[in-house]
C-alpha cells in the first residue's frame, strides 16, 4: 500500500448516503462524497484541550451570550414583533442572526451534554423566535413591520436572507439532534417563503451576505425537498452577475464580481467568501457538479497558498474585512476575523468529506488551535473579534460594561456592537466532535486528536468502537485502542500533519514502529482484532520561514510547536523593552519550554532618526536577550502587551 | 559664520508683520515668525518642471474640475438653494467644498496669469455661491433648507464647518490677490455667523473634519478682526474633549482622543490631522503660544520619523484613511492620499515660517515631487486619490465616463465620488510660487528650486531681485543671478536637501567652490553687489535603506535620484515577468539612465507551494534581469502595471 495508491483510493471511492429521519447529528451531511462524516453523537471528547473548552462553552459562554443579548434587547426584538408593536429594533441589522447562532449552539450542546438548562433555554428562546414569524413564513425583526422598511428593500446591507440562513442552520442542527419540532417547522415555512419570494421570475437577486446558500442546501438534506437545493443553486448562479448595488465598496466585497464557478481565489469580505464557498460545495456535491466543486477547490488551494496566515487566519484587511492581494499578509493589520476561522473550518470540512484530501484536515487543525481557540478567554466570557499576528502597542484594557467596537480592542472583549464571533465560537465548540473523524467503506480516519471515544459505523455498515488517549497538543503521543472491531478487515488511518511527516512514528498492534512520510498513516486491521495503535507526533518547537513574496515577513522567523503557532509578548521581556527592538540571530534555534519555547535573541534599534530612510541600515545589536514564546492562542491573558508571531532575523 | 550660528540666528529672529489691505498674496501670512513668506506675486516660475504643471493646471485641470462639477450637479446645488427649491443635493455632503477649492485655485491662477477665462469663471462661479447665502450668513447646500436636515444636526459627518472653512480659505486667497469683493464679504458674513453660532455658551462643539480652524485664523489675518482668531482657538481647545459622537470609528479618527496641545504624534484620519495641525500653528503663531507650537512641532517630528512614507506620503491605512502605528508603513496598502500630501505641504510651510528649520522645506520638496506631482497625469485631467508605493497586480483601466471609487482604481481617474484631490492639487499648483522662497531681516532663502524670478523685499524693507536658472530635478545645477541688490550687506541662502549635504558644492561670485555640509548654504552678499552664485546638487541615483523597524520594508532597498523617488513598473520587465519575482543582489548599485536609473536584478521565486510557510526559504535566483526605474511621479502612465518603490534585497 503506497501513499499514492492510498490517495487514489480515497479519490475514487464515492460514498452515497441515504437521507434518514431523524438524521445523524453530523455538522454537515452531504449525500455523497469521498468520506462520510461521523455523527457528533458517535464521538465523545472526554478530556484535554477541547473537552475543557467545550465545558467552558457549555457552562459559561452560552449563558454569557444570552445575557448580553437580553440586556441589549436583541431577544426582545422578537417579542416586540410577535406583539405587532412599532418600535425601533435594538442592535444592528443582523442581530437576529446572533440569536439563531446561539440556538444552533444550544441545539448541539443539548445533544452533547443533555444539560437541562441548555435544552430548556433552546425551547424557550426558539419559541420566542417562532412567535415572531409572519403568517406567510417571513421572519425578521427589522424589516416589513409597522414603521419599518419594506421586506427585501435593502438586499445589499439588510442581511434578511443572511439571518434566515442562520435560522435554518439552527433548525438543521435541531432536526439532526432532536428531530422536527416547532422551530424546525418554522424554518421550513421560512424557507418555503424564501423559495416563493426569490424563485424564478420573482426577486431574481441575492443577499449581500451569503449564508442562505449552505443553509438551504442543508435543509434539503434534512427534508429531502429539492426546492431548497434548487433555490440555493439559483442564489449561487446569480452571484457574480451584478444584481447588487455595490456603491463605493465595489462588487468584490460581495463576491459579485465573478461567478463562483469562474473565480480562481477567495476575495472580498472573508466571511462572505467562505460562507458562499460552503454553499457552493454543498450544491456541487448534491448536484454531482464536478466543475463547481473544482472551482471551489481551486479557490481554496490558491487562497491557502497565498492569502492565509500562519495561524490559518483569513482576511488581511480591516477595510471591508476582506482578503488582500496574493501574499498581502501583514501581521499587524491582519484582520483574521474569528468568524472567518469558523467559516474556514466549515468549508474545509465540506471539502474533506467531498475529496478526502488530508490537507483540508490539516488546515482545520491549524485554524481550530490558532484562530478558534484564540478568540475566547479561559473563562469563556471574553472574545477576540480580530486575530492579528502582531500588536505594535500594548493598547488598553477592553471595555467590560458596554459592547466594544469590533476591531479596536487590544484585549478580548465581553461583547461587540457587531457580535458575530462569540456565538460563532459557541456553535463550533458545541459541535466540535463532528470534526474529529470520518469514515469510508472500509476505514475510519482520525482527523483531529482529542481524548475520547468514537463508536460509529463504517460506510459499509460495520460497527467500530475506539478509545483515543492523548494529551495533544501538549503531548505528541496518541494511543488508539480498538474496543470493538468490524467483522471484516478494515483500515484505521491517522492523519499526520504536514509538519510531522518524515518525523512522526507509528507503532502497530505488534509494536512494530515505522516513520510516517505520508499524510495518512494507515494501519491495516484484521476482522475482529482489538488492537492498540500508537502515533508519536514530533512536538518540539521548530523554526518556520515565510515565502519570500510576503513583504511584511521578509527576513523574519516564527516558531511553531506541533499544531500551535507560538508568539512573544512584551510582558515576558525585561521591563521597558519593546518587541520592536528585538531580533533573533541568523542561527536562532528555539529551545522547548513548558507549554512553549524560548529563543535567544538580541536587542537592537534603540536609535531615533529624524527620517527613517537613508544610505545605511542601523541595526546593531547592543545586548543579548531571552525571548520566551507562548502559544498564540493564550496571548493577551496577562493584560495589554505588545505581541509578535514573526520576529526579525538578523543577516548571517 | 558657522552653520550653528546661522541656525541660531534664524531661531532667534522673530519677524513681526503688519497686516495690510490689500495683503500680499502669500499662501499663508502669519503676523510673526522666524521667516517671512514671499508673496506669490513676487515669484514667477518661468520654466521647467513646475512651470509646465502650472500651465497644464491653468489650461486643463481648472476647466476639467469645473466641467465635472457642472455635469454632476454640484454647482447647480447653489442655484437650487438660491431659488429656495426643495430638491436632493447632488454629490456627497462635502461637495460644496470642491467648488470652494476650485474658487481658491481660480483666485490664485487669476493673479498668477491674469487669464480672462479664469477671472471670469471666478466671478461667475463665486456669484452663484454668494447667491445661495442665507440672510444670516449661513451657507451650505445640504443643510437647513426646505426638506433638508437642520443646520449643524450632524457635526460628525455633515462637513458644514469644513465646507465653510474652504469657502473662507478661497476668500482669503481672493482678498490677498484681488482685494475685498462680494465673495470676500460673503465669507466674512459666514464667519460672523459661525462665531455667533459656535461661540461661548452656544454650540460648544467642533466639526468632524477640521478646516475651519486655519480658515478662521487666516481670515483674522486678512481682516484684523480678532473674533475669528478667538473662534479658531475655541475650536482647537474643544477638540480632544469628546464633543463628537464617535460611534464605532472611535475618537482618534477625529483627533478627538487627545487635545492638540497634549498629543505626541499625528493619528487618525490623515487629512483631518494635518488640517487641524495647520490651524494649531496659525493660532499658536498669532497667540505667541510657544507651548502649542511646540506640541505641533513635536507631532510633526514624530510623524516624520515614524509615520511617513519615503515619498513624503502620509496615511498608512485605507481604513479610516488614517495614520497607522509607528513604523506601520506598508507599501501596497499605503493610502498616502493626495490631499494629505497637499495638507502636509501647507503644514510644513507654516512650520518653516514659524521656526525656520530647513527640514520643513525638505519635506515640502519631497512631498511636492513625489505625492502632489504624482496625482495628476500629464494632461492634467486624471488624478490619483491614493498613492501606494507598490501595486501587486496590474489592475484595470480607470473609469472614464463616470466617477471612480476613490481608492479602487489602479490608474489615475478623471473624477471621484469623493473628489477632494483634483481641486486640492489645482489650488496647490496655482499658488505654488508662494512656497519657493522666504525672507528674513537681512536675507533671502531659496527653499525650492524652479526656473524663474523673485522680485521682493527683505523683511528689512530692502528690495532684492534675483533670477534662478535650473532644470531641476533633471539637472542639479542651480544658478542664481542677483539682478537688483539691497543697499546693505545681506545673505543669500540656498537650501541643501539632507540627501545632498556633504556632496553639494556651492560657488560664490568669485567662483570659489566649497562643499556644503549644512542645510542652508549661505552666501554673504555685499551691498549693491550683482553677483551670480551656483549650487551643484548631486542627482546621481542612490540606494536607500529603511529603518529596520518597518516590517514591510525589511531587507528591501529603494532608489532615489535627487528629490525624486524612483520605482519599477512591470511594463518595463520582460513579458510575463512579475515584479513579485524580482530581487536585487546584496551589492546592488543603481546606474543612472535618462530620467531614471537601472538596477541589475535577479529573477527568483517562481515556485508555487501549497503552503507559504515552512522550514526553508526558497529564494533561489534563476536568471539575471535588468530592472529599469522611473520617477515615481510618472508611474501608471503606460497602462495597468505592477509597481514597486521598494525591491527585496537578497542576503549577502
Amino acid at each position: 500500500m503506497t501513499p499514492a495508491g492510498t490517495a487514489r483510493s480515497h479519490r475514487e471511492s464515492d460514498i452515497s448516503m441515504t437521507l434518514t429521519d431523524p438524521q445523524p447529528p453530523a455538522a454537515v451531511l452531504p449525500s455523497s462524497g469521498t468520506l462520510r462524516p461521523v455523527s457528533a453523537a458517535d464521538v465523545r471528547i472526554t478530556g484535554g484541550f477541547w473537552a475543557q473548552r467545550q465545558e467552558v462553552n457549555a457552562t459559561a459562554s452560552l449563558r454569557h451570550c444570552l445575557s448580553w443579548m437580553e440586556r441589549l434587547g436583541w431577544t426582545a426584538n422578537f417579542d416586540r414583533v410577535a406583539r405587532g408593536e412599532e418600535a425601533p429594533s435594538a442592535g444592528r441589522e443582523f442581530a437576529d442572526s446572533e440569536i439563531y447562532k446561539l440556538l444552533e449552539a444550544l441545539a448541539w450542546e443539548s445533544a452533547r451534554s443533555g444539560d437541562a438548562w441548555v435544552e430548556e433555554t433552546f425551547r424557550s428562546l426558539s419559541a420566542r423566535v417562532v412567535a415572531a414569524q409572519q403568517p406567510d413564513g417571513y421572519l425578521n425583526t427589522r424589516f416589513g413591520g409597522p414603521g419599518q422598511e419594506p421586506r427585501y428593500s435593502d438586499l445589499e446591507w439588510g442581511h434578511e436572507l443572511y439571518c434566515a440562513g442562520h435560522l435554518i442552520q439552527a433548525a438543521v442542527a435541531r432536526a439532526r439532534t432532536a428531530g422536527r419540532d416547532e422551530f424546525v417547522e418554522a424554518a421550513i415555512r421560512l424557507a418555503d417563503h424564501i423559495c416563493e419570494a426569490f424563485g424564478p421570475g420573482r426577486i431574481e437577486r441575492v443577499d449581500g451576505h451569503p449564508e442562505i446558500e449552505p443553509a438551504l442546501a442543508e435543509l434539503y438534506r434534512v427534508t429531502g425537498d429539492r426546492r431548497y437545493l434548487e433555490q440555493a443553486r439559483l442564489f449561487l448562479q446569480r452571484r457574480g452577475t451584478g444584481t447588487l448595488d455595490h456603491g463605493e465598496i465595489g462588487p468584490e466585497y460581495f463576491q459579485d464580481d465573478v461567478p463562483v464557478r469562474d473565480a480562481d481565489v477567495l476575495r472580498g469580505h472573508a466571511v462572505r467568501a467562505l460562507y458562499l464557498s460552503m454553499g457552493a460545495v454543498d450544491v456541487a456535491v448534491e448536484d454531482r457538479d464536478a466543475e463547481l466543486l473544482g472551482a471551489v477547490t481551486r479557490q481554496w488551494r490558491n487562497t491557502v497558498a497565498r492569502r492565509t496566515y500562519l495561524t490559518g487566519g483569513m482576511g488581511s484587511r480591516h477595510e471591508g474585512e476582506s482578503f488582500g492581494d496574493d501574499f498581502e499578509l501583514p501581521s499587524d493589520r491582519a484582520y483574521s476575523e474569528t468568524c472567518a476561522g469558523v467559516a474556514s473550518v466549515m468549508l474545509s470540512h465540506r471539502l474533506l468529506l467531498a475529496e478526502g484530501r488530508p490537507e483540508y484536515a490539516d488546515l482545520i487543525e491549524r485554524t481550530l488551535f490558532n484562530v478558534v481557540a484564540t478568540s475566547p478567554d479561559a473563562a469563556g466570557t471574553s472574545f477576540f473579534y480580530v486575530n492579528p499576528l502582531q500588536r505594535n502597542a500594548p493598547g488598553t484594557e477592553a471595555e467590560t460594561d458596554r459592547p466594544s467596537p469590533r476591531a479596536a480592542s487590544s484585549q478580548r472583549a465581553h461583547w461587540f456592537d457587531v457580535s458575530c464571533c462569540p456565538t460563532n465560537v459557541a456553535r463550533t465548540l458545541a459541535s466540535l466532535s463532528g470534526y474529529v473523524a470520518t469514515t469510508s467503506d472500509r476505514g475510519l480516519q482520525l482527523q483531529q486528536y482529542a481524548e475520547g471515544t468514537i463508536d460509529t459505523r463504517l460506510a459499509s455498515g460495520d460497527r467500530v468502537r475506539i478509545r483515543v488517549e492523548t494529551d495533544y497538543p501538549w503531548s505528541g503521543t496518541v494511543t488508539v485502542a480498538v474496543e470493538e472491531a468490524p467483522g471484516e478487515d478494515w483500515t484505521l488511518a491517522l492523519r499526520v500533519p504536514a509538519w510531522a511527516r518524515g518525523r512522526a512514528r507509528i507503532a502497530d498492534a505488534t509494536g512494530a514502529e515505522r516513520v510516517v512520510e505520508e499524510a495518512l498513516a494507515e494501519v491495516p486491521m484484521s476482522a475482529g482484532e482489538l488492537a492498540t495503535v500508537r502515533l508519536e507526533l514530533p512536538l518540539e518547537p521548530r523554526l518556520t520561514l515565510p515565502d519570500p513574496r510576503i513583504d511584511s515577513l521578509r527576513s523574519s522567523v516564527a516558531v511553531e510547536a506541533g499544531p500551535l503557532v507560538l508568539c512573544a509578548e512584551s510582558v515576558d521581556l525585561p521591563a521597558g523593552t519593546s518587541l520592536r527592538s528585538v531580533a533573533v540571530p541568523a542561527d536562532a534555534a528555539p529551545a522547548a519550554m513548558a507549554d512553549g519555547a524560548e529563543l535567544a535573541g538580541v536587542h537592537v534599534h534603540e536609535g531615533e532618526d529624524p527620517w527613517p530612510y537613508g544610505p545605511a541600515e542601523a541595526a546593531e545589536p547592543d545586548r543579548e536577550i531571552r525571548i520566551p514564546l507562548i502559544p498564540y492562542h493564550r496571548w493577551a491573558e496577562r493584560g495589554p502587551s505588545e505581541m509578535r508571531v514573526w520576529l526579525p532575523r538578523l543577516p548571517a
